[in-house]
């Protein structure tokens, strides 16, 4: 069979590869993206699915088709939220729900991208959107990172579009300040590129003080949230905040063709879950817990890799390890696997030219004693091989 | 913004459109291709939701991430049925869980079709499916229908793959012959055509006897099946059996790039239905239902239009009218909504120079009383055009 050109070249997510490795029993595994399945709020989607099925006129509408672009309640709470945490005027009308985060990726390529258009990301950035934009040939150019954003943006660019994560960096949980928002939104309205800002974090901090969205200061930005980090990644809920009727419905197009539309049923509970529970103090819960663990990985790293350049984030999932010159990384990751823990080395979250000494860590799935043992783990293993 | 080329001249679905007429209050809609909600297993849901959110452990599977290609046990449950319905043997290693039916037909045009490529269709054919395929741009040709199967099968043909619906089409109610399909099976096989067999409708068969699956006759039959028509559509669940392990890698691939996976919850609650439930029983309660509409509104339409060619399925969800040449059907179309009923106009089942004086008739999501009146309404409309 004679596969189609847009998937030759195409390699399965080395992340995901490796969360295989994770399921092993006895591996403590850093390596995934997963959240902490103890802290999904299974009683209340309990209630609340029971609610829904047993009164036949949500039953209904829960169980049959829907809208292509999500169901309206829905949307509205997902703009209601916007103007809650960040004053931020969201038309529900520009909403489109999404079968997660990924899906608007997806979308995104599919209606925006042709074959060498150029598209900017960070450097590093996150492999699953590197692999979706992938299928629609894009040119990828970069722009490195500092500690809070862009370390420099180029005077000349042909870039389209810029896909940014501004928030908690996957991979490198590393946050942009409000002025280099403001500086790269400048920059971006000067040469004409859509924004494609992806906050799939950003409500998980447990440091620090929330940064303005870059829609705030660009209008001709696409937002993408998820339900995935704040409630449950089965639910396969994300949303697009589109920037104008034009580009919804070129979106709207893309998402019809692609599955008619999102789960009604997983919809209806993510609507009646704002409804009725307290949605604010189920996140902070949640980032408590990730603050906590995310101290305790990020002192014991610093006390096994004194010279590593190790990121402290203040929300999210993810930090991110620079080794020394002298720590073969695979290597490091070869032997960490026979000691029984995990972690993800940084290159395929590079798009040209990998710092192959570099490494991402998760946190979230992963509690304060079993970090302990990881690291005293991966300890083992690091002395085996210097 | 310039989008992609490939969205340009790509048109909202006009099913989907005339759906929100279905939506006014008041309207008795032949328009749709709904299943019928009263029939949907609320209660059995119910039960399934609560009791795989009340156990932490398929809680926690139900709500965590999952594998890309889909829940192990429901790919073992769908490969089970088709050992019993077709006597078929399916590796469920094979079998690619995804978002709802038309996903899959975006992933098997994202993987195998590329621009310029020869597509083959039924003429007429399902029109999400055109839709879906527009993205990649192929160049369609099409095989006329008769009551049993395609009429002629050409000499010479450059098509790569075949898109062919062999139960009670969408949306004319035609189904393939076993010795049509044998034909057709044999001369794919000549000119190397990769069979894709959309069937989501097989199993709701009210009269006549089951026929084989064109896989039975052709290797190289890429499967399709749904639980939207046999459960319920807000699960969004269908699949993809591939025919072998390349075309079942190449898929995967577009499938973790275009949502990930699907709903694990949902797809518990399907794998439980299952389980715990006499699913055979339930299909059987859908089609007797859905037969005793068809013969009513068959009866119906009939005595209003008594020289048009109405088709008389023997399962599924439509029917498909030829009207004789002096009823315009798109100004009785006008008319009809004006009175309060709506069916859909054939021409956009077509890929080129469709015939006009055709319109597809759904009669699973409207009960007896309501055809009779629907049909009362549009004989009314019909005295005001002729």
């Amino acid at each position: 069979m004679e596969f189609a050109k847009r998937i030759q070249g195409i390699e399965s997510s080395f992340v995901r590869d490796i969360l295989k490795l994770a399921t092993q029993k006895d591996i403590i595994s850093f390596a995934g993206g997963l959240p902490e399945a103890n802290l999904f709020p299974t009683g209340r989607f309990a209630k609340a699915a029971q609610e829904i099925l047993t009164n036949p006129k949500t039953a209904k509408v829960a169980l049959q088709y829907g809208e292509s672009t999500g169901f309206t309640p829905l949307k509205e709470i997902i703009a209601k939220t916007y103007k809650i945490k960040d004053n931020l005027d969201i038309d529900p009308n520009l909403i489109i729900i999404t079968t997660g985060s990924q899906q608007a990726l997806d979308l995104i390529g599919k209606t925006l991208v042709n074959e060498g258009d150029e598209v900017l990301v960070e450097r590093p950035t996150y492999l699953a959107a590197i692999q979706a934009l992938q299928f629609y040939k894009p040119k990828f150019t970069e722009i490195e990172l500092s500690s809070n954003g862009p370390k420099t943006l180029p005077n000349k660019t042909k870039a389209k579009l810029a896909y940014i994560i501004p928030n908690f960096q996957n991979p490198t949980g590393i946050t942009w300040s409000n002025e280099k928002r403001e500086e790269f939104a400048k920059w971006a309205n000067k040469n004409n590129i859509l924004i494609v800002e992806d906050d799939p974090y950003g409500e998980i901090r447990f440091s620090g003080k929330r940064q303005k969205p870059l829609k705030t200061f660009h209008e001709n930005t696409v937002l993408l949230g998820s339900f995935s980090k704040i409630l449950a990644p089965g639910l396969r809920l994300g949303w697009i905040v589109a920037p104008n009727k034009e580009i919804f419905h070129a979106l709207s197009l893309a998402k019809q063709s692609a599955d008619l539309h999102s789960s009604q049923f997983t919809q209806l509970i993510a609507a009646k879950f704002y409804e009725d529970f307290d949605a604010q103090a189920h996140i902070e819960k949640i980032a408590k817990e990730y603050g906590k663990r995310k101290d305790i990985l990020h002192s014991k790293l610093k006390e096994i890799f004194p010279t590593a350049q190790i990121t402290n984030p203040d929300g999210g999932m993810f930090l991110w390890v620079r080794f020394p010159e002298e720590i073969e990384v695979l290597s490091l990751l070869k032997q960490a696997v026979d000691e029984g823990v995990a972690f993800v080395p940084g290159v395929p979250f590079y798009v040209s030219n990998p710092e192959k000494n570099t490494a991402r860590f998760n946190f979230s799935n992963t509690n304060e004693s079993a970090i302990c043992e990881g690291v005293a783990r991966l300890q083992k293993a690091l002395k085996s091989i210097v």
